[in-house]
């Protein structure tokens, strides 16, 4: 999916809502144990709850990887079945991946070819060599990591120079030289409040994939206020205050509610800001 | 595998060496590829040749997850293998993970208890909540990325401080208040020549895993000059020059020829340094 088309479904939708399948065994509802394939079932009852409200689906490919091939098959099956059935979601596989070049280009080829979602994330600590076999694919995005949700962020992504660029700064900045802002997207954490306003003077046009809402405290107030631009340019992501909002044989319906309401407060801000 | 028998054994076999099974499906030779799983028929043949020559075995995880199912099948019969006949390798994954405290925990599990790997190479970017889930498993190892082999190390892990501490140092120096030298070690590129000086400064006593001699340029001499401890404290990898020195039927036989060449250098370095 490419950047018009993207921005048309967040317009369409009235949401830039992105729900994570973070789908873990030991979280779901038990009576989908007895299934066949537990983890996809989950999913595609979560996918087809939740389709109308969100514009992306986000599988972290560490719940599948932890299940070994079983967990593979899943994760295959959820991307196929959100391809067949819903071709107007924007599909990320959340893998933080990157090695020496010859090495991220069989990462390409494992996500973009045989799983075939249109963006996976990225991380950017080996450089240039690292990210570009990823940026080499027709239609798909980078999604490369600047500024995360978790505390462990502090340790070096603010690491600043003596001119006082930082490296989440120097991340952003070097990486719109070797993509662009059709395939290249960066991941700044909601949990980062005011510090999307320094994102925004480095990359201010680029899409940003944005965890953190709910569970992990960020708001989508902040988020909107100092990270929307007049496209959006925002995919927030909530994973577990969504898909596991009730652990009974409702959970789809109660995930289908908690994300009917993220879009709702995403239409109005939208709209203050004038995107809709 | 804990540091003192890692070290027996390397005093043992005169031997530092690592070979990398980066198993391309596109470079094994030919008369294999008619075998039910021809991926792991390689590595096979490649470890039986080898095993004599070398302490550890390092399969790179991308190369098995370009191949999907098939690929984490082979990758799982590999490490297998190297358990049950060769009890005394240290097998390491290279996978370069790292996720949010909660996630990083599930590819703990995917690599420490399902594929039952004594090490896993790991990311910095995301800091210290991303790192520590997996130090939390009693007798295995994180190794951490300080200064990789490729072009793009230059990119951001020289970005310096105004008190000339650089992104590189600052992960060898805050890692290993996280860990020690008995769960943690750290990925430092062969490539990097008299830069191994500044990492023994501030990691004096830490195992590094140095890849980048052979195909891509580095010097087993200057990685032992300025790298090696009294106790080695290094495992270097050769993958290409090893694996693929012949693509006929002659393969290991090679193979076992080009790790001989390698130990015997080693050995002599290791008794040049007093080791042995």
């Amino acid at each position: 999916m490419n950047r018009k088309e993207l921005i048309e479904q967040i317009k369409k939708k009235g949401s830039f809502l992105c729900v994570g399948l973070d789908t873990d065994i030991k979280k779901i509802p038990e009576h989908l144990l007895s299934c066949e394939d537990p983890i996809f079932e989950f999913n595609k009852a979560i996918i087809d709850a939740t389709a109308d409200y969100c514009v992306a689906y986000k599988p972290n490919v560490a719940f599948y990887e932890s299940l070994g091939v079983a967990g593979w098959n899943a994760l295959d099956k959820t991307v196929r079945y959100l391809r067949e059935n819903y071709p107007d979601q924007f599909v990320i596989a959340d893998a933080k991946r990157g090695d020496i070049g010859n090495t991220s280009s069989l990462y390409a080829r494992a996500f973009f070819e045989s799983l075939q979602v249109d963006a996976l994330t990225v991380a950017p600590y080996m450089g240039e060599d690292s990210v570009k076999p990823f940026l080499a694919y027709e239609g798909k995005w980078v999604i490369l990591l600047a500024l995360t949700s978790n505390p462990g962020s502090r340790d070096f992504q603010f690491m600043a120079q003596p001119d006082g660029e930082r490296l989440f700064e120097m991340v952003l900045e070097k990486a719109q030289r070797w993509g662009n802002e059709d395939n290249l997207m960066f991941v700044v954490g909601a949990t980062q409040g005011e510090m999307f306003a320094d994102v925004r003077r480095v990359a201010p046009r680029s899409f940003l994939l944005v965890p953190g809402v709910g569970a992990q405290g960020g708001s989508l107030e902040e988020v909107a206020k100092w990270g929307m631009t007049t496209e959006c340019g925002l995919l927030v992501n909530s994973s577990r205050g969504i898909i596991y909002a009730s652990h009974g044989e409702d959970f789809a319906e109660v995930a289908a509610a908690e994300a009917r309401k993220l879009r709702d407060h995403m239409s109005i801000l939208l709209s203050t800001r004038g995107v809709i």
